[in-house]
């Protein structure tokens, strides 16, 4: 059936995860990006269309204009799909936009910035039945998959301990005062939301301890600290974590640990085994095993069951990284799109987005009032 | 001078730490043991003794006895230090009883099992003008002492964030009730004191992180659980801390992390770099660099401070472990009765230990609180 | 100047390192695979241009005939390269034809199968003028970059010794004789040429080790073994090297390492450091300083030189694999077609292949001969 | 029946595997060390007696003497064994000469410098029915005892490969002419014999895989080398092995690979598993299993079989290192004095040191013929 027609909304020039997002697109051969509203700017977004080969034309200057010249194309020439890589608060608009011509969107993460925003990009995929895939990229890791099926198919025991933690080191100055385009959106709150480090790796941890157990979180205690003065939003989280079934936990986020890159890890114990993950090194995924010992399973070698197998591009021991992990999310929405097999939770959703959100509203809840927060 | 002669109160037959000691004890050459009151039953120790090559007539019944007939041996024929290695509730007892007698003391921890008791032990000390050294044995590995010396020395900067956690998997199920007697008496009130993995692992955890960055623990948020049903003492704790100059953190310390050994580990981050030291590797200490890279100091390199070197007895990549590390307590030991330098603080001492004991009662306190408390 | 319009000559469904380079050369955004003869079955080529997208018309039953007829078409619309992924005896055919016909020419590697081919091929890129990239992917990873710049800077001194090796398990057992298409061909002279995994495989271990240090074998000692019954190539080999400027060392490649996947392994020492590099975990480059600490140079962190930040597409601590680092070499020959800069040595050339053509000679000799043998 | 009276010859003040020795036989209390000649230089002697609170009237001169006058003294009085500790040069006579007086030997490795001498102690072993035990200290690891009963036990099949190294960097210098004590006799004819890194650590490489996989190693192809110029002995070894079988592999050791602390590693590949070992981190052993994914084992754990867990003193996750490992070699001694078990190979005998010098000899051949030589 050929490649999808997609188009982008931010992405431009000078922007990070777009290009991210463009990779992830290419990388299986799935998508054609064909229009675009890459920028508030209209003259980056002219410049960007001309790099990416996106025709003039299509390239609008704002993403309601997108929307509404794309849906007047013929069916078979306008966009399938939109891929929405803007700041935090320019989420829901285009989000719920698209969704409303009859386009299916892909979205980066975190959802929006208020609950009442979730609901209404919740209430609007319900209402036009269309594809909805938040890129919580981290579950497209191959042994995140197979961390998955082995703690919700019981082999670690019932759930007892849960570390989670994503710790940066990359905002520990006052990078948004020397104009860091990076730093200034995220600590922004007219941009980001009324959350900083929270928002843009707590929530990954928070969505991958959920997608992985099978368990929700129920209650939560946090504090949420800026250690950068004068620095507007949270560089700085530590939540204590109840969930379903008696587990408990640890949540940290944070974005002065000096340092640390992308240190996102996730530590399961169960009782009958364990597992443990760090994104650095994605292709290694320890299993605690019953009798004590701990095995490796490694991406590709189809050691355990299959669902990480299907996940990798190349065999065993051609390691694969962030952006194969993207291009995965990518890849299940274009299956989904294109119907070919039903991929019930291939991608998250839009209900880990209003997840999310709900979590960031009681991590805020409970660092006002200093105790414990239902979720 | 010769080799100091020493008694040991604990430590017969069935006992684990004791044989730990003698082993440290041994390791240097720096003592004899020469008496000893091993066990509540003299059965045990008889038996224990006539092991250890000690004299019959010098296996006691009680340590009163032990410490009344000793005091009253000729000057060098009786024992110079004891070390005690019972259960916490029968620390402050021979502690105070043997200085008060004239003897230096060397003492597992924790240091005792109530406030009270750590006050009357640190005011016997002040009394008697005794040698006492507390074996917070992690202290006594390489690179924590070239871990502190860095952070201290302000290698790192200021210290903004601390991750503490020591976890365990032993006590994963119900052994106490199956007659593991290491499982018994730590799960035991009576002997434990008010709590159970906390006094056992959790505050060595407390310790190092104070000991590494000579910042003092102001104010924390505990959450102790027990997961085994029918245990009497909590199996798992939460720990969330503020420390003096406004740095954070969490301390984990739990006994059901399925598969888990002796997961100590310590993270401390600056504004300027960071250590991490885990110790079931305990020769490698990583040290994040100003630049981002991260170097590992081995034991015995001699890369950056001299303070770690005096402490291991081989050329660098002959690994050293847990008995050497506690071997370097005894000997600072050794080295202090015998005034062999100034080692103001080449072992742990009873401020240590009343430390630790502040900690547990300010935890037990948040615990029952849901709040905050000071430590 | 528009993506870079390419052909390719192999790569057929069923094979396996075409996708490979499909995926590679999508990565970047800068070419468009127009043309192919993807497999000597025309109803393979068939379907592989449709689930690419190729124009029927431009997917060709014989290469010679696809160079003739894209040489044919108008300047603006023929293939402006080429990209060769047939097994090894069919790469100097096309690679002398494309370029014969004016088109620049990617290959994968080994060059070809003798060092008749290897000068032909040689010569051919002398007198056309024509760009010729062998896709010797491992050199396209950031830290082999950096770890090239830090041997050949002097940062490690004078190079002592270089122990290269490429353990692979796969071939464990007789897969050929199950119909495994990879095995087969990998394991047919043939096909293969007149070695099995040293051409595979150790052939990328000796490109590295010359590539990282800048320093020619100049004469070896080999044992070439098969240890599965009846299998035509060797699949384990043990090297002895000596290089340039007094410096010696080892080379293994083995496919009979049960388990391995692709542990090529590269360590190199020196007059005042030295390096070590780990194919499965790409990101990490060990760097032993001259006061003997360790550090970890990690991609994208900037730490060292520049030479490979330049090869990462995202922040440090998004691991980049396999697939990246293949990108890089295409990229690179991008860069190159389109002048972009003076890149001399951005990708590996046909010097590269003909010393990888010499190695295997020299190897089949010495392991007849039972001596040493220059190369 | 009380610890043993053992006396030492050599490890006298300045001296360093003597004074590891003495930590391995304090570590389990199993002897007194009453006696010794500890060096040529009497004063020496005189000053390390003192220093160990050995009796000045058993300090002896030379260790003729010793010999002599302990064999005069009351038999509840006389040593019942005695540590060899001197340089290579020095180990046949005081062996031979201990052992016709009726003691019991525990000697350090290589077993001595030709295979004359090899000879001569191994009949005066079989002559005298002495014990006679040699410190290939690594085979003391448990982890080293794990491997072996997997390998042997069959669990990896048969073996195929075997990698072995031992790679140090501390003689990268000429610290011979420094006055370094350890690197001048280590590097003297005179003293170390006709090999310099061979004896001293490729010995423990070659011992090592005899010991783990039970094969013999049957031939050789040896590269000696010596790389600091005006050095008297080879600083650099690349081995070549054909074992029993039909198994092949190499062995490296070298003391010039800059910053390279005691790098001994061995792996070790059969037709359904492998396993892998690295000395620095001496507790984990790395098994592949049969369906490709990789379980560390670790000391005291109890995964595996039991014959590792016999040999650590502490539970699982309190590192043991090398002291300990030594100190396993010296405890087995022990056991084998008095009668406790019937451990046929629980310690390294007389036979592991005849074939130590004969790997010598023919890597000596081999390296002069440029050619195979049979061991």
């Amino acid at each position: 059936m050929g490649r999808i027609r997609i188009g982008m909304v931010g992405g431009g020039q000078g922007a990070f995860i777009g290009a991210v997002h463009r990779i992830a697109l290419r990388m299986d051969d799935r998508f054609d990006l064909v229009a675009g509203c890459f920028s508030r700017d209209p003259e980056n977004t002219k410049k960007t269309a001309e790099e990416l080969s996106v025709d003039p034309s299509r390239a609008y200057a704002t993403w309601e204009e997108m929307a509404e010249r794309e849906a007047a194309l013929p069916e078979d020439e306008r966009i399938e799909a939109v891929s929405i890589v803007t700041p935090n608060h320019v989420h829901a608009g285009p989000a719920i936009g698209f969704m409303e011509k009859g386009f299916d969107v892909i979205c980066d993460k975190p959802l929006c910035t208020t609950a009442e925003e979730a609901e209404s990009i919740a209430a609007a995929v319900e209402r036009t039945g269309r594809v909805f895939a938040l890129t919580h990229n981290y579950t497209g890791y191959p042994m995140i998959r197979e961390a998955r099926d082995i703690v919700r198919g019981g082999r670690i025991g019932t759930v007892r301990k849960v570390y989670a933690e994503y710790l940066q080191g990359w905002l520990s100055t006052d990078l948004e005062s020397g104009g860091h385009k990076q730093a200034a959106w995220r600590t922004d709150p007219a941009q980001s939301g009324p959350v900083g480090a929270l928002g843009d790796i707590g929530t990954h941890a928070f969505n991958l301890l959920e997608h992985v157990t099978g368990l929700n979180v129920t209650s939560l205690f946090a504090v949420l600290h800026t250690f950068i003065e004068g620095r507007r939003l949270d560089d700085d989280d530590m939540v204590l974590l109840k969930l379903d079934g008696g587990a408990s936990g640890t949540l940290c986020s944070s974005q002065v640990c000096y340092g640390r890159e992308n240190g996102l890890m996730l530590r399961v114990f169960g009782t009958t085994g364990a597992i443990a993950w760090r994104q650095e090194h994605p292709n290694d995924l320890e299993l605690t095993n019953e009798d004590g010992s701990v095995t490796t399973i490694r991406t590709a070698t189809g050691v355990h069951g299959d669902a990480s197998g299907s996940l990798a591009r190349t065999p065993a021991g051609h390691p694969e990284g962030y952006l194969e992990g993207f291009a995965n999310i990518y890849t299940a929405f274009a299956r989904r799109l294109r119907g070919e097999d039903d991929l019930e939770d291939a991608h998250p959703t839009v209900h880990d987005g209003v997840r999310g959100v709900r979590f960031i509203s009681a991590c805020l809840e409970s660092n006002a009032a200093g105790g414990w927060v239902d979720v």
